[in-house]
């Protein structure tokens, strides 16, 4: 069985073809630039070298059209014919309260995406145009969406509800969701396995640590909470949002002249670990300026690591206990050095990290010691995997 | 010894005289809507009856005025001559980045309170009008400001900077004050005796929990961190205030056509325990109408214990550690079930509450069992104790 999974944003799309047999990835790739001047399409058989397609991209359709003839394609393909496609599997970011899991995809579900544009005006539209193309292209393969919302439907009300008047609520769906649920769900599975006990006699806390980053409270399996809100601006620092803030500053700062656009663009793109460090949004730049004295990128990276630790230590009270910490994302996989600022004051609660395995070792591991109360592991994310897992899963619905 | 302790509000002033020999509080009182009509002056002098004054207040000097008199007064007054009043404290909200502890009012001090009123216009200007009353009326005695930041002023810098542009730090002063710090401060101490034990050795968290709630993390006897920011708006679920939320849904609902100013209305005067609820800002209607079963007082209650539970997780990561919680303020000293509801997911920690001491027992004790790690304790608070203890020791300054 052979999923295609597709990741479609307002000018982009990402794709990988799996064979759900042995989880192998077939194929994958990006297109650019859709609907904009140098569009272009890379494509990436397994063992083989990529290759680009420079062409004129108007629509989501023209990008998945060159796709599909890639991996049909003679040389460099992967399938001998389209019918080789099972399935297609979208990441779609918001499915509201009423998307608790993934969902075959049907004229209802789409109305219903088109209903939560409205809370997610940058995903919701382009995931529907990647969904939209591929039901021309290929209408009679079953398509499934993957909400990035969905695994935190499990919050129960006290975590999701904001202290805010009730009617913002009922009538303007003002709640907590949170985001990233694809890939909290994946390593919190992965974790279950690397601890030999199933996933709901366990207490997870999963930190997806990237551009943006997120963490999350697994109690037997179920999101109980997580630090990105109604919105992916809530909780951390970020690479350019400002997480949690105390909302007064943006009356006072409104009070001095900004507007609410302003202030909007400079909570979601100026803010986080480029607003405090002035340096860059990527980590790497940062810790590289702190290595060099830099003092605000170490301020950058302190408060960065500070409201991890601080925001692991809330979900320990969520859960009253933890059985492990799993690392993942960009930051989380690659980053030793925040690792190991964050877990240093976690010793209270039982965490001891063992440095070698933090520093030397690599991929997905333990990185606690044999002694450790509670474990600690950096776990490679596969959301693609993820993706093709559940749309196999939800095919038939 | 003898201070009175002054807390002036824009239309009201609340007073105690303490003799500092015993710490024994000789009169006390409450002057109200002071510029407005129907304004009137209380006085309660130690073991008799409350005399209300009824007197047109044009402003805080008549009130002033009146309040000496009443000290003075050959029946119900508790000194002879004025000059018996050795010093005066003020309560005094916003001390900036300049003021870290409690300082002998001068020309400078009014100075650079005036720059900060700015950042707490509903306090400031009107603790100002107090202390030129004040002045005016008994120019010779010394005056003591007593902030409620000072104590706060220990935060290392990746507690206190917000994640957004550091210009906003270095051109506006944004960043995390704290507030309640007199009370935080005053209870620590407090509990630092109870435990038997220098409070430079212990790890304490201190729950204030009134109509307005902030929490903080004190390390050696030093404030490390703390849940209100940059206003007293941020941290915690208060009567009506929303503490922290997401901050895309003030652009959220700006979108939808409410203005700055209703939305600022809204955060501050009719969220937190109001807004969900729909039913009051006194907890203690929350309570009766939870217990008559109203499902959203019975969530409200659930959230504002939530996320003091979490918020006391978060500062046990902060400080890798927590030898004693401490419970003050109206709700904090006084609600046996929130206090059982925080707690009762706090075991991991090593915290064990014993069902009597919280439920049947009164006043300043332990609530925890005698085996429990982590004591929890109620204290009751008395800030104008605090104030008139920073004023004695300030007066030299």
């Amino acid at each position: 069985m052979k999923v295609l999974v597709i990741n479609a944003g307002s000018s982009s799309l990402k794709y990988q073809l799996i064979d759900m047999e042995n989880e192998h990835v077939l194929a994958k790739g990006l297109a650019e630039r859709i609907g904009i001047e140098g569009s272009q399409v890379s494509y990436e058989a397994d063992g083989k070298e990529e290759i680009v397609v420079k062409e004129k991209l108007e629509d989501h359709g023209d990008a998945l059209n060159i796709i599909i003839k890639e991996l049909l394609d003679p040389e460099v393909g992967v399938i001998d014919k389209i019918e080789e496609i099972d399935a297609v599997g979208h990441r779609t970011v918001h499915g509201g309260e009423e998307f608790t899991e993934s969902v075959k995809i049907d004229d209802k579900v789409i109305q219903k995406m088109e209903e939560y544009s409205d809370l997610a005006p940058l995903h919701n539209p382009a995931n529907l145009m990647g969904i939209r193309a591929m039901q021309e292209l290929l209408p009679d393969v079953p398509e499934v969406a993957v909400f990035d919302t969905a695994f935190h439907s499990t919050m129960p009300d006290y975590a999701y509800i904001y202290s805010i008047p009730y009617e913002f609520y009922k009538d303007y769906d003002i709640r907590k969701y949170g985001f990233h649920g694809t890939s909290h769900k994946f390593v919190a599975l992965e974790a279950a396995k690397m601890m030999g006990k199933p996933i709901d006699e366990l207490k997870i806390i999963t930190c997806h640590l990237g551009n943006g980053s997120s963490i999350a409270a697994i109690e037997n399996g179920k999101s109980i909470d997580t630090s990105m809100g109604f919105s992916p601006l809530a909780g951390l620092v970020m690479g350019t949002r400002s997480g949690d803030i105390d909302p007064s500053i943006i009356f006072y700062l409104n009070s001095k002249g900004y507007s609410m656009q302003q202030l909007n663009n400079i909570l979601n793109n100026k803010s986080g670990a480029l607003g405090i460090s002035g340096v860059s949004s990527d980590f790497r730049d940062i810790e590289k300026a702190a290595n060099e004295g830099n003092e605000r990128a170490i301020l950058t990276l302190r408060k960065f690591c500070y409201r991890i630790r601080t925001m692991i230590g809330a979900y320990v009270a969520a859960m009253d206990g933890v059985d492990c910490i799993v690392f993942t994302g960009g930051i989380g996989e690659n980053s030793f050095l925040d690792r190991a600022q964050i877990c240093r004051k976690l010793s209270f609660f039982g965490v001891k990290l063992d440095r070698y395995r933090n520093r030397e070792e690599t991929g997905t591991r333990f990185i606690s010691t044999d002694e450790s109360k509670v474990k600690v592991m950096v776990i490679k994310t596969n959301e693609e995997l993820m993706i093709a897992r559940e749309t196999i899963e939800h095919i038939n619905d």
